[in-house]
This record gives C-alpha cells, sequence and structure tokens, in this order.
C-alpha cells in the first residue's frame, strides 16, 4: 500500500548502515594506535576493492589518518557492542582505548596501522583520495587486505560470514543482523 | 579470545552493507524512470548530508544518473526483498521494473528521478562529485530530501526506523535486521 510521503529537508537518514571499529594510527609517539567507531562507511567499488569512510576533522582519528594514510577496517560482532559504542563516544587523545577496553592491537601485515583481535573480520586499507564534504571528510581507501578468523572459514576455504554474529547500524541504534531472507539472484531462479 | 588470522588479498568484504533501491531517469524518452539496487553504498557526510553510490558504468541506469545528475535513495523493507532483488539482477533496458513488479513511481519533490512508493523511507539526491574507481564510479550525492511515510512517524513527530522491517545485505544473503542491542552513548551511561 503506497502512501503519501511527507517530505523532510534532507538529513542522514540511509539506514542501516555498517559500524565498524576503525584501527589507526602507526604505534609512533606522534601517531600512536587508537579505535574510532564509524558508521559513515560504504564499499565503493569491486575491483580494485575500495571503500569509503567519513570522519569529522576534529577527532583525534582524524590527524592520525591524515598522517599514516592508512587505517584499518574491524567488523565487530555482538559481544563486542559495548566496544563499538564506546569508541565512538570517548576521544583516543587521552585514553588508550584498546587497553580502556581490553582489546588487541594486532599489526597489519601491509599497513602499520593495527587491526583489532576480537574482531572476526579486518580489511587493511591505504588511503587514495581525501576529499573535504563539510562536517566530514571522505577518505576513499583501497583494500589491500582481507584478515579473517580461521574458525569463519568452512571447509571449502569460503568465508562464512554469517558465523560471524554481525551487527548493524540504525537511527541511533546498534542492532544484530536478523533472519536470512534469501540468497543473492533468488528472484530470478524462484520464476524459473 | 583472539585468534591468528589469515591473511587474503584484499576484496570487498565489507559487511553488513545497505541494500538500497536506487530510482533514476526522469521519465523522458531518453531518461525513463528506472530501479537498480545498490549494495554499494554509504554516509558520507552529515552536514549538508551526503551519500556515495557505487555503480558499474555498463549498467543502464550509470547512463541515466550520468545524464540527469539525479537519483533516489529508497530503504526497502522485508516485504520488497524478492523486487530488491530483482532490481539488481535484471537489466532495466528493455524492461519497465516498476511495471514488471507492481511497483509505484512517485515524483520526487525536490529531483525529477522517480521514488519507490513502496518503501518507507526515501533519499533525493543529487550527485556533486563522479569518480571513476574501476570497475565502478563512486557517486557522492547531496542528499536534498527525505520522503517518509506518515505511519513511521511517532506522536512527537519522530522517525521511527524500527517500524520500517529493514533490510541489510551480508556477502550475497539478505537479512533481517533483528533485535536491538543497546542505543548510541549506552556503554558509557551504563557506567555512570
Amino acid at each position: 500500500m503506497v502512501q503519501e510521503k511527507l517530505c523532510w529537508p534532507g538529513s542522514a537518514q540511509l539506514a542501516p548502515v555498517p559500524a565498524v571499529l576503525v584501527g589507526c594510527g602507526d604505534g609512533s609517539r606522534r601517531n600512536p594506535y587508537n579505535l574510532i567507531t564509524v558508521g559513515w562507511c560504504g564499499m565503493a567499488c569491486s575491483d580494485p576493492p575500495q571503500l569509503t569512510i567519513g570522519v569529522r576533522p576534529e577527532r583525534f582519528s582524524f590527524g592520525l589518518i591524515r598522517r599514516t594514510g592508512e587505517f584499518t577496517v574491524n567488523l565487530p560482532t555482538k559481544a563486542l557492542t559495548a566496544d563499538l559504542d564506546y569508541c565512538g563516544v570517548v576521544s583516543g587523545k587521552a585514553i588508550d582505548k584498546f587497553k580502556e577496553r581490553g582489546l588487541t592491537p594486532v599489526p597489519g601485515d601491509t599497513v602499520k596501522a593495527p587491526l583489532v583481535g576480537e574482531c572476526p573480520v579486518a580489511l587493511e586499507c591505504r588511503v587514495k583520495e581525501a576529499l573535504e564534504l563539510g562536517s566530514h571528510w571522505l577518505f576513499i581507501a583501497d583494500i589491500l587486505a582481507v584478515r579473517v578468523d580461521p574458525g569463519l572459514v568452512d571447509g571449502n576455504g569460503k568465508l562464512d560470514m554469517e558465523k560471524a554474529g554481525l551487527i548493524t547500524y540504525a537511527h541511533g541504534n546498534y542492532y544484530a543482523v536478523g533472519e536470512e531472507l534469501g540468497r543473492f539472484g533468488f528472484s530470478v531462479r524462484k520464476k524459473q
């Protein structure tokens, strides 16, 4: 049933969006390891694989990413919801969030930015372009490597993302990924 | 428990991501209304509100968006999963997907691109920048208006996104948005 829609001014109402832990810094005194929660994140291109993150320039992590040109995108699980939330609220300027939350920084393979050991999947990223858009800068980054917990890989060597228990974010709330509704292409397969 | 992670080449493993119906065209003979399903979509900036979509140049919708500079982002619900899937598989070059799927094109308020009447929330977007990244072009677009079904607005005039029954996409599968895990800021409120 089609209702006549209200018309509101433009705002950030895309939902649901990923909510990811972005690891940054290189472990040096000038660029210590830090974590920031990012909801403004999306895939941009499949080949070569690229994604985007939007970060406010006043965030401590912004300078780390600008100076090092690297970051990691770590996919959190239900068990990490409170850590994810915390890393989006508290600044890393004075606090070591890894230590504070008992999270394990793991050296990247292709980048100096740290992975979050507790996240089952992490993407190692190198900034390709940085665009000043307004409240946020958009970083477009190459995904150089995908790091995966061996426990998520099935007998055929395939990643089973469903096992991970990932979460999503909509309109101020974190949600579990719920029931499966279908596999890509099912609407056409069904018809035949 | 931290496992030692496998290291795979970079690939498009951000998950879960939005899966949205993008409306495009202006209803003219050259630029007929069309729908395309987009998973490479993310928020880019809060103020002014901007989002990104990644589209392959060989898609019929690509030319429509390039020529008109406009599109809509429509948030689908569980009931629309098969339509969402269909619009990602079938080309609009020879088929009117609105007609084929019984979906209702609704004129935009600020753009000529059509909304999907059956989607409870739609964002009207104007392209600001188009970047050729590889397999996909990235469109960065201003969100000019948010269109909302009145049924989603609570007594205080606030949008209740949870009512919508939105869906998300991970690794080739569509999923319902599941149980709520917490509200933004809960980790800090709890502590106090």
